[in-house]
């Protein structure tokens, strides 16, 4: 008998609506779309890919209905984007916080290939004035919080819809989007947390206000305070972070050297360094990427190289640099929906 | 298009050797063996199914070479059973323990299929002063602690080889044994941890001494203290343990009724009763059985209805009682190799 096939699965967290994460520990470059974290809102939408079109519509000029396959005639552009759920790492604040209790893997990365979202905006005529692009799914259902149903809908500032990287993408990693991933049209916005990356697209609406949805105003703001609501903010662009893959948190191992490697992303700029201390951080040194840093908006896989000559415990820290010189912080920004959890990435591992 | 399949998967902890985790909060009855969780020491062993012989032998009158053909033809048996790894839990106790960081779901059961190691025993006839039964598995590997090769070899005192449910298992669920849980024989010893139920079995060796191998005598013990080796005492029966499956840890609620849902197993006699706190161990109620107790060596499924009709946050405990008067404690019995945690289960909610 063969050796049988040893794979890594998603993380089940909810079924209802479907919540899995990606076993971040195994995975390389770009990820399979079977191994892709799925955040879901709601039950998966009933959607048919007869006769499908999008209106782009609202505040225009001359409103469109496109359909998919006038789309894929479309100029198109392929790109490269890390997708971080907004409360990846939630579990790891303390104090511990609501919601979906997410570890490492609400992230993941690929190749998305779409028309810009600017070539469509164009093409209906952005009137002047225009404030907001509104992006809603076909996906939609009761929230805890009021009674009534609502659609999982989302805005992004004009500015950054008319981002030449802001796209609808049809294809993943050189196929069809899958139907747990946004089939047939996905808003990718680049830089931002995922929830702007809206799946399904039903509808793309210009307006010239601010857009209230919950999950505008109400879900995806940093609240600074338990009880009020005081020096609230959107959550918009992601946090300079890194992640170790290897070893495992409380891993046993061997004397003698180990590889140290894991990845490193933001959504300002592009990582210019990653740092090891293998000792609580008393010292610190610098990791070698093994990836390029002219990756688009992709991670950077960095690796080091530790000589474990002694045995004992070991505390160890990484922490990712940016071009527009933001550092992961030593403690996390705490906040009462768990967004953003970027401190400094800590393991510890026994040397026998 | 129809709605895609929603299930869960087996919780990645690592691929060499495959550590994978059962997602308990989505199962029910019998795990299938598909989600029955993985613990694994060492890579899958070459093992082939053709010529395969099982021997007894060592402190017997007349070794044998059974073939899987003849063992078949022998009475059998078939057992419901719960295995849970010793490790299970083992992620909640504080101080944190070094070893695979097991969650809530190394653990599983359904029917095992086979011959009572009884009668294998006694074919082969036990000399008198025989002690133990050792079971050597045809995995094998190096161990961190040593440079030598072992094998995952385990002994279990006579009296308990000879209990009429240690089988040698050669089906599951009503099918054969799959390759990665042991094919094509198990032994599988209800009520002890899992470690006991030895799985691809090369030999059975009667001894009439103690068996000193290191997943004996290093590993699968107790010590109670982190730098020696006082009071140390060997991995054997499970702990009595409750787990439960319904909200979720800090899970956000309507007001409203919910079912607290949940299983409870024990190593020792059989469950008797599970009871609920939704408030933090201040009151307690009973909660109901929704599957026999009268249920082999199973766990008990068990359910609460919840009246939450006040927002706030809320702490929720389960404990349960066997019928040997045991109790899950308020803390963990903390041990450095992190075996055998089973302190009264603890989540948050919070209603809205």
């Amino acid at each position: 008998m063969s050796s049988p096939m040893k794979r890594p699965y998603l993380t089940t967290l909810s079924l209802t609506p479907e919540n899995q994460e990606t076993p971040i520990h195994f995975i390389n470059g770009t990820v399979d779309d079977q191994l892709f974290f799925r955040r879901n809102h709601f039950s998966y939408p009933p959607i048919s890919n007869l006769n499908y079109w999008l209106p782009i519509k609202g505040f225009v000029l001359s409103p469109q209905w496109v359909s998919l396959r006038d789309l894929m005639k479309m100029p198109s552009k392929t790109v490269k984007a890390v997708l971080e759920c907004a409360g990846d790492k939630r579990r790891y604040f303390e104090p511990k916080v609501f919601g979906e209790q997410w570890g490492k893997g609400a992230i993941s990365q690929g190749y998305w290939k779409g028309v810009p979202l600017r070539v469509l905006l164009e093409q209906a005529g952005i009137r002047e004035g225009a404030k907001e692009v509104v992006v809603e799914g076909h996906d939609f259902g009761k929230r805890t919080d009021t009674d009534s149903i609502h659609s999982f809908t989302r805005s992004i500032p004009i500015d950054k819809a008319l981002h030449q990287d802001t796209i609808v993408a049809y294809e993943y990693n050189g196929r069809p989007l899958t139907f747990k991933h946004g089939f047939p049209l996905r808003l990718i916005v680049p830089q931002w947390y995922a929830m702007a990356s809206v799946k399904w697209i039903r509808q793309i609406r210009v307006i010239e206000s601010s857009f209230e949805g919950p999950f505008q105003t109400v879900d995806y703001v940093y609240y600074p305070n338990k009880e009020n609501t005081e020096g609230a903010f959107p959550v918009t662009t992601m946090n300079v972070n890194s992640t170790i893959q290897k070893p495992l948190d409380m891993a046993v191992l061997d004397t003698g050297k180990h590889k140290i490697e894991g990845i490193a992303w933001t959504g300002g700029g592009y990582i210019t360094k990653v740092e090891i201390s293998t000792n609580n951080g008393e010292n610190w040194s610098e990791t070698k990427f093994s990836s390029d840093t002219e990756n688009g908006y992709g991670w950077v896989k960095w690796v080091y190289q530790w000589l474990a000559a002694k045995k004992g415990e070991y505390t160890i820290l990484a922490k990712a640099t940016d071009s527009t010189n933001r550092v992961q912080p030593d403690t996390p920004f705490w906040n009462r929906k768990g967004y953003g959890y970027n401190a400094i990435e800590k393991i510890k591992v026994k040397i026998e």
